[in-house]
């Protein structure tokens, strides 16, 4: 009786506007506290920030273990994704991290506590989801590119690789300096390179940017259209609500078909 | 009643065509002369353009008085930003600026009457409007974005710090090298440095570039999709207008149908 | 009656397929002399291509002639924007130019014959006017683009002048410079050198290329608008001549109920 | 007989889920040989690859000659695209290259067994269809494009080839720098050398620029349409089966007049 009067309790606390706005605000707090991180401090800054790191961390454990027992099915509480993303976050920054050789990575982990924003404010966690539901439908034009690539990397590094090692050493090396020359960076001097022992190796270039290219709107054309098609099906469920389909008003006429072939009689 | 015929001459005058012309046409002779300032000017050419100030200020302020009192509701008229916008930048060139440094200022300053074009053109200020209604709505997707870049700033400072604090030494720093990745300017030269340190450097890169990217394309879609939308509201509001509605149709139907039902009778 | 009978065949001639391949198998020709003339030639191809330009400004002449005797109304010949196009290159093109100097502009002079391409073959022509009849929907978004750009250039040459001329010199330099900061050319170069000197001037190239992508993106979501919307209209059109509206319907029904009203007396 | 079964058993071994998995885990073990043939390998690696090429060579030509022997009608077998693809790929592999200066070639060869991923899997394979039934629509575009690169190739080889013959030397390398160009690659330092010495120049890079980049909208733009009035047709044919069309309704409303009409006499 006990826990559940504390349960409701944490319940109505969680789900209080205030106590959002105040999570809000802590985040943000260790956000810019992250950032200051990036300065020379003075040594009395340092301190502070480390007493100011003790409290986030103890109000981000509070805060999970405050919405763990406000749930009241315990096993649903894992099952979202974004209640399993804090708790890692949570969990990673309360180890005690002393030697100066991890102080890098306790930094890095803390730096994870801004992506605490997304989970926070519903409209980001919205846009997420809507971003990884999209991902798959992408699959098979990523795949496609994936190809395109490892092709392409094949052939440059069994081609270029004496030319320059450094862009073309292995296949690995080869699919980022594709990448390079697919952003356009610089990529006509590693052209104009190879050019001087193959000169036909243009084609090779304007080929690759062509594909992927075409790749890359096929992608960007997926996603509108899907996008599209969506709004229209939501369009089209609204104006079910409103109106009869031309179905509806057949069977209508079908039926004083039938009123006036009754009064014949 | 003077005033009142005041006001009703000015308002013929401020919606006559030949003046709104006239406006525009004094506008382009700002900047015209703006433009005409950049260049070695010979010293007639510049007493001519400091007589040519002079007059356009005042014309600018004379145009401004009219249209005050043109104006029946004198709330109404700072309501509208323009108007708002009209009289700070005729207030600002009133100030009288004579000493040499704050002359830099001053021809700042008379740069922005340019913008009076926008302010001046029917179709330009609807232009402008649309933009910055469409603003809010895109505001998650930029906050997403600014988290993005925040946390790839924090973490690339704290990394690369020591490799090129010129370009990493602090968390705005690294934001602005960011930005500097995203436009795919020379980043590749970024990569390479930090790869030397870091040989797995590149995922950093890559990763922020897929985020943007991604990001980016999201925000486009988004903005074409209200736009489609709206185009197809008012598409349908036209039809409302013209054609009646499948629900019109029902309920004649089923007016018919009683009417046949009392036939029977 | 002579005249008649020979426009009769000048026309059957111009609309023979036979006739109009052949034109462009000659434009193609004229093409290749022109492309092939960009390379070393040794004395006897040279003389060729002199011949083969007589002959192909001959040809040009006669089908414009044919073209021009083979139109019923002459004064019709002049209107469509394509024939005085075909007739101004034909016209520059007999321009005897023997001066060495004048040589260049002789050769630049001929290669506008393969736009003819586009004159000769339906589609393109087709493609070019609908190209056409979208700018004008554009000019404002160009004419925002333009401010933009003015009032960015009077700024960087106001600011930047005594940091590189080169550069912001004068305001027609600057909006070259500018639209190179569009394009994405190096400009962290431009960037960190004026930095230097004024710390916050990441702002002025920031906000710039925000303003200048925003007004750009505007411009293509309205081409994409205005296309679909054409596309939209006859897509309806199409319809309205297979199905009957809404308000057809309508009026049909109410036929019916007039009928059964009359069937009640 | 005896063939006829064997005919069916390849058939059930071909649409066999299990067999399909094994073709593409061959073809993924035959890409990541490709991969790690571009390190330095160790003389035993070596061996092994050769051994594994061998057993690769071998295990496609009895995968293609399972498929031909499976299909019932040998003439449609060379008739689809894909089949001729695969059977190309194996017939070159099976070629015995000894010599060591054709070693290059026969790596290069097999690295296009990649491309067998795009023939295996049904989803790659209806996006490469899609792709190509979408090319021939944009034919004109790429012609105008191409006829735009041509011109300006001829021009920019007249006027810069004495400035930069690396750049202009002739039309064909000039083409390939103004797809520099386009790409925005460094391509202000192309334009300042050659401003140097034709102030006027930046008109020709400028104008360039404007062109293909609204020739390249133009196509971005032709594709989304057609994708979406596919997407439409499909919609309304999906529409069609559901519901019935104005047309029918009048028809039906007409039959109900003619009833009523019956009723009078």
């Amino acid at each position: 009786m006990n826990y559940i009067s504390l349960q409701n309790a944490f319940f109505k606390l969680k789900s209080n506007r205030a106590f959002e706005l105040f999570v809000i605000f802590i985040i943000i707090i260790s956000a810019l506290e992250i950032g200051a991180k990036t300065y020379e401090l003075p040594a009395q800054a340092v301190s502070f920030t480390k007493a100011l790191d003790l409290f986030i961390t103890l109000f981000f454990l509070i805060e999970i273990v405050i919405r763990f027992i406000a749930e009241p099915v315990k096993r649903k509480f894992l099952r979202s994704g974004w209640n399993v993303f804090d708790t890692l976050v949570v969990m990673i920054s309360l180890i005690p991290i002393d030697d100066s050789e991890m102080a890098l990575l306790a930094r890095l982990v803390r730096v994870f506590r801004v992506l605490r924003m997304i989970s926070v404010i519903p409209e980001l966690r919205i846009l997420i989801n809507s971003l990884i539901t999209a991902l798959p439908q992408l699959g098979y034009v990523m795949l496609l590119m994936f190809i395109i690539f490892y092709i392409y990397a094949a052939v440059g590094s069994f081609l270029f690789q004496s030319i320059n090692p450094v862009l073309w050493g292995n296949i690995a090396i080869s699919m980022l300096t594709l990448f390079r020359v697919m952003t356009f960076e610089d990529w006509t001097d590693i052209q104009y390179e190879t050019m001087e022992v193959y000169p036909f190796s243009w084609i090779f270039y304007l080929s690759f940017i062509f594909f992927t290219a075409f790749a890359f709107l096929n992608m960007v054309i997926g996603i509108v259209v899907n996008v599209m098609e969506e709004e229209h099906a939501k369009a089209r469920a609204d104006e079910l609500v409103d109106e009869p389909s031309l179905l509806d008003l057949q069977l209508e006429i079908r039926e004083l078909k039938a009123m006036i072939t009754d009064l014949k009689k």
